[in-house]
């Protein structure tokens, strides 16, 4: 039975048919330069295979992690209401504002490695207008509670992976080479952990965790709600977007379209850590070419982050125990991603440097 | 039985007693005031860590991590004659220059995280005194056949040791926050392997692996040899300068110099790889209060560096899968370090940004 589409949803389809894949013989040609690099072959190890997915995907034998920007998506979560958080919804207009303004942990490790950071409010509950900075794409002032009716429509789903969409445009056409994603929304490890559970089949109890910090009592109360909500929806794993739809959020909509148009725009994408990962996930399930634009960054302390890590087929490279979200992990890679560009576009050839080979 | 003192080993002793362990009070400080970020308390994970570390080290609660270099230490073996390494000592020297000229992968990670690299000649075979740049604090030009005879005497050990101290205390002196450690030497994962045998009781064929890449065959002699030189020279575990001299080499001894130079002018210190790794072991055991002043980065491939890194009990927080050393690591750790100090000197605190603090 054919779904009706609504102009959104037809938006994001042609959106995610434009995405290709990447050039392998130019991944070919990566891995030649850097076997002629002065060290032993493969010595710099995932380095080495950042700098050519990198070098593939920018079509060049000298890839730039450079510019770099952090979009970081912030929305809000009706079921909050269900107890689910061990912070009030409020403190996400607050760190919108905080993000806005240069003081939140995103901001201090972009500013260290270079990146800019953009804070788009694609659905937080409030009034974010007469903030300077913030990026204005509202789809819907928070989502609905899950655990009673759908997050949200799919024409709104829709939406908001298409707002996220044109500000990767926005950005790879002002020269961006690799786009961080990131999030801030009080609540969004439950719908993260909803979606994890109906996008890889894992038990929910096996994917949910404290977030931020709830205590035993809270984390029952996730896993009940959590579980309530997929039982009510019966998400169909085959339909990505109703999956996100039903149980999703907006700025994990939103990340899941700055995936899709980074790679439409022939520009890597970072996942942060859980949410973003599950955003990143999300995507690829509506559109599998883009697979090879995404780079996961770090492994979070969020029990969930492993099954979506797997469902997405990525490793991350970064084991610093985070737990915090909002791009924090995704500006670490973007250091590390610039030194891996620095070695294979700055070092010097066996026959360049005179070094000899090996012996054997 | 008192042993004979000769001079170096006296100033080393000297410098040794010097090492003081930072105060614990400005380390209760430094959580404080991350505590009181706009984050979920500890939510940075080992970032939060190095951050107090440093800033416990630095007695300030804004520290910082630049400027920073990186000290690369070159030497060669006598012990590449028994046929341990897949590529010839005149390497070691083809390298120096190399990285002298900056194109090595040292440089470029170094350049990208902005950080100077230091390139020692304590102990290369040729004369490096024509390549521009080269510190020349030549000991001896390599070691001695660790399988015939005593790798260096006690005296040239100290003397190694003493000039990586005096480099990093010029380093400190010149402002210089964090140093790194690396090392260029053809076939030197031999004595690092027979120093964690000699310095950890692990049996050597647990310790020791492919290197920068030798064959099954030269894996099984590198065994052998490193066995023969344990049971030739039985250097006692207690004695860490005797143990340096017997199996060691000199570009590690000068990295230990590094941590103790480092350690008494107060300043952080970064082990690279597995043969950093074992030269900050050897430091630790000739001088405890410098364990404070040392950080470890990456976990490289090598077998052994599990069981330095167990001995050294410092907990890596990069896994890139290196394995080449030069200081590489370092410099991707000193990247790290510098997001870490941006967090803690840059983010606002709740009370400054307005932002409400968790329901429960």
């Amino acid at each position: 039975m054919a779904k009706e589409l609504n102009t959104n949803e037809e938006a994001l389809r042609e959106l995610a048919a434009t995405v290709t894949s990447p050039d392998p013989v130019a991944l070919e040609r990566a891995w030649a330069r850097l076997d002629s690099l002065t060290k032993p072959p493969r010595s710099l190890g995932k380095l080495e295979e950042i700098a050519a997915r990198l070098a593939q995907i920018q079509r060049t034998d000298r890839p730039s992690a450079k510019p770099a920007a952090i979009v970081t998506m912030a929305g809000d979560h009706g079921v909050v209401a269900q107890g689910v958080s061990a912070w009030p919804s409020e403190v996400t207009m607050q760190m919108v504002a905080n993000i806005a303004a240069g003081g939140a942990a995103v901001n201090q490790l972009a500013k260290s490695v270079g990146a800019e950071v953009v804070v788009v409010d694609v659905g937080t509950a409030g009034d974010t207008s007469v903030m300077p900075g913030v990026v204005q794409a509202k789809v819907r002032p928070g989502t609905a509670d899950m655990s009673v009716e759908p997050a949200m429509t799919r024409e709104e789903a829709a939406a908001a992976v298409l707002a996220g969409a044109g500000i990767a445009g926005e950005l790879a056409a002002r020269g961006v080479r690799v786009i961080g994603t990131g999030e801030m929304g009080i609540g969004n490890t439950t719908p993260a952990s909803a979606l994890t559970s109906a996008l890889t089949g894992a038990p929910v109890a096996e994917v949910v965790g404290r977030g931020t910090g709830v205590g035993d009592e809270a984390l029952r109360r996730k896993i009940q709600v959590i579980e309530r909500a997929l039982a009510l929806h019966a998400p169909d794993v085959a339909d990505p977007l109703g999956v996100l739809a039903a149980v999703g959020g907006l700025e994990i909509a939103g990340m899941a379209g700055v995936v899709l148009g980074g790679a439409a725009a022939g520009v890597a994408v970072v996942a942060d850590g859980f949410i973003s990962t599950v955003a990143a996930l999300v995507a690829v399930r509506i559109c599998p070419a883009a697979w090879d634009y995404v780079f996961a960054s770090h492994r979070s302390l969020e029990p969930g982050h492993r099954a979506a890590l797997a469902a997405l087929g990525r490793e991350p490279f970064i084991e610093l125990d985070m737990r915090l979200g909002e791009g924090t992990g995704s500006a670490v890679a973007l250091g590390i991603m610039d030194g891996a560009c620095a070695v294979m576009s700055g070092m010097a050839t066996f026959a360049e440097a005179g070094v000899s080979d090996r012996v054997d």
